[in-house]
């Protein structure tokens, strides 16, 4: 086998548990990836030959676009049809703003009873760290454990979640009537990734203005693949619209294959993620090295604050620094 | 000197005419940092020991907000004090909203007449390159440049948002009334940052409604430097309130200068910058040396969507070959 690894048999009864369905074992290994715990490294690397399977559908909107209630709909559509769910919700919480966190929580007590959903809550975590890779290692963990279909709910506001999204092989951006931004405001970046637009609480005045924006929008740019995101018209609340949701999105996946795009889309991402891996990684290494030369980061910024150094000079002598090692 | 370099004639001569406040020479060097074009490095380098006197401001807001407007009506009341603004305006531009770039434009000719205002769009740059560090180089020109005062605005929806405005002393975040969106709802991350309030078009309905919930979340949570950040409510389309926004500014400059955390706040700021220099700069290293091994970017991620190799493992490795050269 090309991944076998020297495994202690603690890791090796947590995988062979995660991988039976064990939703505690399933918490347990997410939480040894996010929190960087001893063997992580080597538990994604024993994970990964068992991914690849699952599909994974990511969706964003503004706070207040009924993201949550939405996936809530579309993860009982597909308990219906006997699939295994797995759900991200990425929370950029903050002091200020502890609410989304405790609307989670009481999702996941509605969904208590059901093993076959699987909710994880991510919050937003040190800028070195970072929430996409944090998001995507438990996806990894979730896509091993042989969960048919997962769901990564960001809120759609910046690089992160563009970021975020980009593990999905199915995007969907969602809008409201009447949120006072016209589409022509919502941040660059986000209209671009939909492959599918859902206008939630389309019962609301203004819905069909939104859809004509987007139209608007749309006849602007080709993708490259050539695909015109459909727009869906949602009222999660009361579960009008799931089913044509959830057709839209095997219609993306259908297209995908028949197009042979959905190899080239994973090569796109993974791209992306090497990057972000590597640049962690790179940073990580040259941390350490700085502190074997006796130097820190905040010695550095002191000297450079002072006018003692550039920075410029000091950054090329860290890289070629961390090369005679 | 510290910084004497061997810089080419062309540059030296850049670098005088900058100097000597010519605003085109100014335009060129920002266009020759942002670009990455030849010499790009030494001419940061050349220009670092002449900044750090500029006092910088940022101002962050929803599209819509009057970012633009209030950062004329403040530049306005500096020139008035006849002071030079360097004024970056960044956009997170996209093929689907080109109009802020058109408004900027616009903006631009305006005050085309008074050379002692600078004016520079920054629109979004590829993910690699980056935005906030092509903003900072370009507040490092303008600092050299000589402008007593610069002001970086950028739309506040993202953890680039974050990293733009913490090149400046003093940040206003500028809410509007009755945009739909609670205080709540925004963008965690943005609201901590604010040194100071902006409730702009404060003449509209619901002003108050903003000013108490700014109130009520700064009860939940206590600044580290214990500044209480105040609220100026403005009109920027008729100059209402741009004195007291000003006086606002002086207010935290002297308040950070009495409890001398000037210089705790730059440090911090270049711990943060010093990390993104480094990440960019040693995975320019880790492309390279992966293109003298054979390998490629491209190559390694095909080779992961196949599942012939784990991503994981590829990382160690790189940042393992990039040890050895």
């Amino acid at each position: 086998m090309l991944y076998t690894r020297s495994l202690d048999s603690g890791s090796q009864s947590l995988i062979a548990r995660l991988r039976s369905g064990d939703a505690r074992a399933l918490a347990r290994a997410i939480s040894t990836v996010e929190n960087r715990a001893t063997g992580w490294s080597e538990l994604l690397k024993a994970l990964f030959p068992h991914t690849g399977k699952a599909r994974v559908i990511g969706l964003t909107g503004a706070p207040g676009s009924g993201k949550s209630t939405l996936v809530d709909q579309l993860a009982k559509h597909y308990r219906k049809e006997n699939q295994t769910v797995g759900i991200i919700a990425v929370d950029p919480t903050s002091p200020y703003t502890g609410g989304a966190i405790l609307g989670d929580r009481i999702r996941m007590q509605d969904h208590y009873s059901d093993p076959g959903i699987f909710i994880r809550s991510m919050a937003t975590r040190g800028s070195l760290g970072g929430l996409a890779r944090a998001t995507a290692d438990a996806a990894t963990v979730l896509d091993a454990s042989g969960r048919d279909l997962l769901m990564i709910e960001t809120v759609g506001v910046g690089q992160d979640e563009v970021d975020i999204v980009r593990l999905a092989d199915v995007t969907i951006v969602i809008l409201v009537p009447g949120m006072g931004d016209d589409v022509q405001t919502i941040k660059a970046g986000i209209m671009e990734i939909a492959d599918i637009f859902v206008i939630n609480k389309s019962d609301r005045e203004g819905a069909e203005r939104v859809e004509r924006e987007i139209r608007a929008m749309q006849s602007l740019a080709t993708r490259n693949d050539r695909w015109t995101p459909p727009i869906v018209k949602t009222v999660a609340s009361e579960g009008v619209g799931t089913a044509e949701l959830a057709e839209a999105i095997a219609d993306y996946e259908a297209y995908l294959k028949k197009e042979n795009l959905v190899f080239k889309k994973n090569v796109e991402n993974w791209q992306e993620r090497l990057v972000e891996m590597l640049r962690d990684a790179l940073l990580e290494k040259a941390r350490a090295q700085m502190e074997t030369d006796g130097g820190s980061l905040q010695r550095y910024a002191a000297e450079i604050a002072e006018h003692k150094r550039d920075p410029y000079s000091l950054v090329e002598e860290i890289v070629r620094g961390a090369e005679r090692t």
